[in-house]
């Protein structure tokens, strides 16, 4: 039986003692591998076809194996797979299985290839498969903020700078600024399965086999774009894990961005949105408390894509060709990037199109704060002030409603006048924040028309996706 | 049943509707802190304790709740207990299944507490045992480094600087840096845990609580030096946690140093070293391969901790107090950091002892390499020559070495007199491994009596350890 | 002259050709070392009294290697010493202007050591020293807050969890909250300081000297408690960069969280405090701006810190021992960490006094939320309903005010006793906030007795200190 | 003049007291954004034609603006600008003069723009010149590489996995593995250029601004590919420089690879290449050393490119929008990274061709090390037997050569067969190096005529770039 098989009927010819019963387990990665164990099947599938397409394998061999595999994909659906630490890995413990299964075919299907670029294989093969579920993910969520920013592009709160109120903009165009960090955090995520897309099957343990193997046959039948370049590089190769974390790392970042201005708005001093309480959770202790867990969650999950990262750069630092044991701790921080990745953008795109603005206090907020002094200094610089004149003008106009704990608009014309002598009667249009919001307006502008014309866009690239 | 029991129950008389089923996955704990319930229940019955002295609980409600809890411990060890994401957390499973045991007592036990104080007294309470365990096997591993130098002050190899043959030293010598690395790891690990051994429990949400309680008494019974002295620090901080992952980056950046000299050692091109085969792993395409996959793997989790303090300190950036949801991330990297670093200990205190230095290869190689050059410098210089003319005198004697692909020691007296008319028939002394060994005495140095010292003082710094 | 001075003069006997031009720009640290002049100085006045004591340097050659050294330093001080990218290093600079002034004794003064040992030394002196202002610099911040909590025991302000209101605390007892970050940090720092003061000067390239030297009273001198243990580590070891950065950017980030709290604070949202505009700067487009540049920049550094520590652990992982040239690298990251930590606690030092709490404004803010929520629950709970129930009843009472837009305190003693018949008119003296806070009252807790008490343990502490 | 200039005519109007005088130089970042003044100038004539063409500045003012933004590039390259503290920042300092040297005109050339939209388009342009360079140095270094493998398509060399001798390749497939690394990071650099090349000229301070500016006309004259979509986006986003930090902690992890292999291979146990001696440098205390501190050194470097990639990271963690003063801490790890990456490159580039492989010693060490055992399994495979008992048989083999200290092809025919009767005289063909090479004939295998092929695809995707 598969539990009591020890790893020496693999590889330990030339071994004369077994293996330490710690350190079997210490370096065995079934316990995190055998996620990979359809992927693992499928490459099985590939190479034995082209195998038998090249001649080393018989038809009849083939179907054995084809049957033996499909058993063991069944086996594991069903939980009933005899997984085993001593078999060390997801690859060993299906090979063994098979073997025990078909015999003699079994033990053929080993040909031409090494764990070296199999394991290469799944773990392109599964982070593909996740990217896929990811990209998904980003534009569901990308759909639910676009959507929701074009219900609001007269909803107006204070557009922040230092988180002191800077100027007028509609809760639209703001949702809009989240829109466009996940648009490159897509984009980048499709660069890298691009770019990872390749088949390093055949590269075997470093150099290549003798058999005559046809990569290209392998490559084609798995859905990759070609086979790889250079058999050493696909062994010893983890760009394809670096770049995904550095994707997750920074598309988490933007999350914790997004996380963090939730936390605040749902706050009792903000009070700008509410969120529904399917997405927060309470207290022990404190009856009244409801709080945003799911912001703040994915804000701190951040710092577990940040980590693995960093793990992965630290794992490949002076690391000599070819494939190393190091290698084997690829892959627990890469599944944990991709659910977290996964799991944060999902609970995002399910809750945010469930944000419920407080227009009211939004606006509020907006009327305190000088939120429409550029527009005064604006409005100076049209009537022919130069803009750094027109800017100290209104910094001493604010500096006297600070004293007296007043806005802009509270102060009389007698009173603006006193601070320069070409403001005029039409100087209050200038200091509604409609005037301001609708006066932005050009391209990446937040007045109303342009915020409209931009959801659109938003809503078209993302419509033109393949995935 | 514990699996269809809302969360409701627990906080939520204010909430209208329940939460979201993944948002509950996502947002649950259980399924990695429930690994702290052992130190949850030290840490309920120290608080219940206490609640019966100040009397808040009576005798007949304390002993109900330590009846209850002794079972649930019995259940868990057992493996029968009811786990439930329902209930989110380890403390909630635990509380909710002591209720549904003993009813209205069980209710009473989070008098005066919350889950905030809670569980960082569990995680302290967890990491504390866990720091007991590493640092007995830091002194493990270094008895076993010790007691190999102890053997080898007189096997003579080449010190490397930049990889490049340097000057002979003894292999106990080298050993003892190894040595010296884990010392001062040992000595950190010390100082944290003097650190973080205060109580926070009875901090409650952040503010304290208005039920007398006794923290002296708590903090006693769990084996802390004092309670914390402030609310709201001792539910945000996690110091602990940075700090001990700090230890463990750099604990596992020595291993990775020790790691790579072994991986080093163990090719063909070095062969100073040989690593019992139980301690290795073969190849599945390759049958002659041995492969050092102890050191190689725990050079690749290097990664892993570097990564996981990382984590901690994305976590922890710019967090206002008092507690958020963001530090239940704090566990699993807390908790793989300990794992990583316990392990990796185990596998080299188990396997350093073990080593068996190739005494003839490790000679051979010092002798090729010009290792005694510094040497035949200092020679100059006692002859008289300042050092820098001495160095400028034998960095030309070696150019010649080179172009003739011969050593120093084999040039004739004449030869050398050539590059300096001090040199005398005494000059062949000096170019002597055991000559150049013996030359370095002062402490630290590589002479054997030195090292044979060291290693006597080594071992006795270790001994004094009370842990 | 120096300029022209080639480094094969130093290290080029066995060279046949000159090192390339941007090959030495791209390896020459001098332009970074030379803020180690001073200490590489006292460093070599330390080895050659010790050369001289041992009989290696005449007291001729120690005068005049002491006078050489004596206008070395004063040539840096006045700007006017010939720093050259040819000689490579702080080291090779002072030597060869050493030479160039004193000849022969000149060249005397490497003997016995290298340029290994010399820069570990260095470095360790220079990082001594920077720990001494900085410890000195968060004793300051530190009496900075505790004097302002201890003017604040009464100043109420909402205590938060999750950015929620949970609890009424005072600002002083918050204040106290960062004292004990301080804390930990300074102690930090000790031991750190402590751990690295051992002089490795001695260990020459790596495996100690054939020159009769005295290692202790090098390190007597130097001020090191000790010679270190083994010559391959001192030369080796980075440890003290590694462990001092650890210290740099979990202090940063305790700096980053009360960062995050002071721009949350003076946003108009929060309006809590108010800090002096000479810690503030204005915007060149809006007039109204005032930005807590202060806090943001320091919030900011944290990424340089933790930037550092990362760098410092990805140079050390898998360098075989001794030195590489690799470890050039550790002094950038190093030295801005000093700079980071020192300058940002600095103006935290500066600016923390002269905050200007808002007492009003959190009052108001504190009567918004439902802060004594916990109260009424505990006066449930004293009134003989265990802590659940009376969690679910108050839970209750919130929903129904979140409805009604009102506050706990707003509902008539009727409608208290709807939700639960144990309720009296005592019940308003547990809903104020005055109450609330008195009932903390416990070490650790907010009451004002036990914050005023925890201000003077606080300020005992700092007073106790050396330093 | 400009030293005496206060701040406060900038944006004083609404300030009380100055800037604290620590406070100026602890916030201030002119000395290292004085970097971009070429570009700050670039955009500044972009904006100001702009606002020509819109009718905002008369031509003669334009050309005022275009004469004295002139003069000041001349001023900065001469090294004559009188940079300054007090005016904060890169424009401040170039507006001020501007405004000292043409009066009113300058103070209008800040209409319809902020400083932050100004250095948001100011470090992209300096990113995008320098990510040209470092492109450009990229595919230098794959030429040399290239070229230096297609010479060495014969020369054998121990292909390693785990370090030990795994299978015979050619050191031109190998070098080809180096390739293969660059022409992803290319690829990542250019998709990286591509992204970031978008003008956010016009967001303004965050909003987008009241004047009738035309945003395409500036992003053309910029050579940007479109203007950014969102203006809250444009001022807050710096996914750019996240991005190139990521790419260049990956380029630096694969030249660490590179260098890691560089250093072993130039160590007297390996020997199998040497580094002319303008590459090397010597040791101040042994005479005989020639160290290759250009891989050591690129290696350190590593550290580098990580920390700053994780000092970005958490410099952008949880920022609320729009532009925090944090931001400013984005300009020197980018910097800092984009001169490690080039120069990094740059020694490579100059030394990588100049490496003189020693072919006699990577024969000498192929032939050790069992490099052939596969072969032989392959061979019995041939020959009908499954690969799993041909692997065991061969393990058998290795262990008995491994006891007698000779090498598979030292086995008699009779002592072969005594493993297995399959073998025959043919074996060893089998058994030689080159038939191994050979053997491996397919894409991405190391045989001669597949490395040819391979070098000359690689060339031709080099020379294909618009760069």
């Amino acid at each position: 039986m598969a539990e009591t098989k020890n790893t020496s009927t693999l590889w330990g010819g030339r071994f004369s003692e077994g293996t330490d019963a710690f350190v079997q387990r210490f370096t065995a990665s079934v316990t995190f591998d055998q996620r990979m164990a359809e992927e693992d099947i499928e490459g099985s599938l590939a190479h034995a076809a082209m195998l038998n397409a090249v001649g080393v394998l018989t038809d009849d061999e083939l179907g054995q194996i084809q049957t033996g595999l499909a058993q063991i994909k069944g086996e594991i659906a069903a939980g009933e797979f005899p997984w085993s630490i001593e078999l060390e890995d997801v690859h060993m413990n299906i090979e063994s299985r098979l073997t025990q299964l078909i015999g003699m075919a079994g033990k053929k299907l080993h040909t031409g290839r090494s764990r070296n670029d199999q394991v290469a294989t799944d773990i392109r093969l599964h982070l593909r498969k996740s990217i896929d579920v990811i990209a998904a993910e980003i534009t569901r969520l990308q759909n639910g903020i676009i959507g929701l920013a074009a219900q609001h592009t007269l909803t107006i709160m204070p557009g922040f700078t230092h988180l002191q109120t800077a100027q007028p903009v509609s809760f639209g165009h703001h949702l809009l600024a989240w829109n466009e960090m996940l648009e490159r955090d897509y984009s980048r995520l499709i660069d890298c399965r691009e770019r990872m897309n390749m088949c390093p099957l055949g590269a075997a343990a470093l150099a290549g086999t003798s058999y005559p193997i046809d990569r290209h046959q392998t490559a084609s039948a798995l859905g990759f774009r070609a086979p790889t370049e250079n058999s050493l590089d696909s062994v010893s190769d983890r760009d394809f894990a670096v770049e995904f974390c550095a994707f997750a790392a920074l598309t988490m970042t933007h999350l914790s961005r997004m996380s963090e201005e939730l936390v605040l708005w749902t706050s009792a001093q903000f009070d700008f949105v509410r969120l529904p309480d399917r997405f927060c959770t309470g207290s022990s202790i404190m009856p009244q408390k409801k709080n945003p867990d799911v912001p703040e969650l994915v804000r701190g999950k951040t710092g577990r894509t940040n980590g693995h990262l960093m793990s992965m750069l630290t794992l490949m630092k002076s690391q000599p060709l070819a494939y190393n044991k190091d290698n084997q701790e690829d892959k627990e921080p890469l599944f944990d990037a991709i659910d977290t990745v996964r799991d944060s953008l999902r609970a995002f795109a399910d809750m945010v199109p469930n944000i419920q603005p407080n227009a009211e206090a939004m606006r509020a907020a907006t009327l305190k704060g000088f939120a429409t002094a550029t527009d005064l200094a604006d409005y100076l610089v049209r009537k022919g002030l130069p803009f750094r004149d027109a800017h100290e003008v209104v910094g001493s106009a604010v500096g006297l409603c600070v004293e007296r704990k007043i806005d802009l608009s509270d102060l009389s014309l007698e009173e603006l006048q006193g601070f320069h002598s070409l403001i005029e009667a039409d100087v209050f249009d200038a200091l509604t924040l409609e005037g301001s919001l609708k006066a932005r307006d050009h391209i990446g502008g937040t007045a109303p028309n342009q915020v409209t014309a931009a959801c659109q866009r938003a809503l078209a690239k993302v419509a033109e996706r393949a995935l």
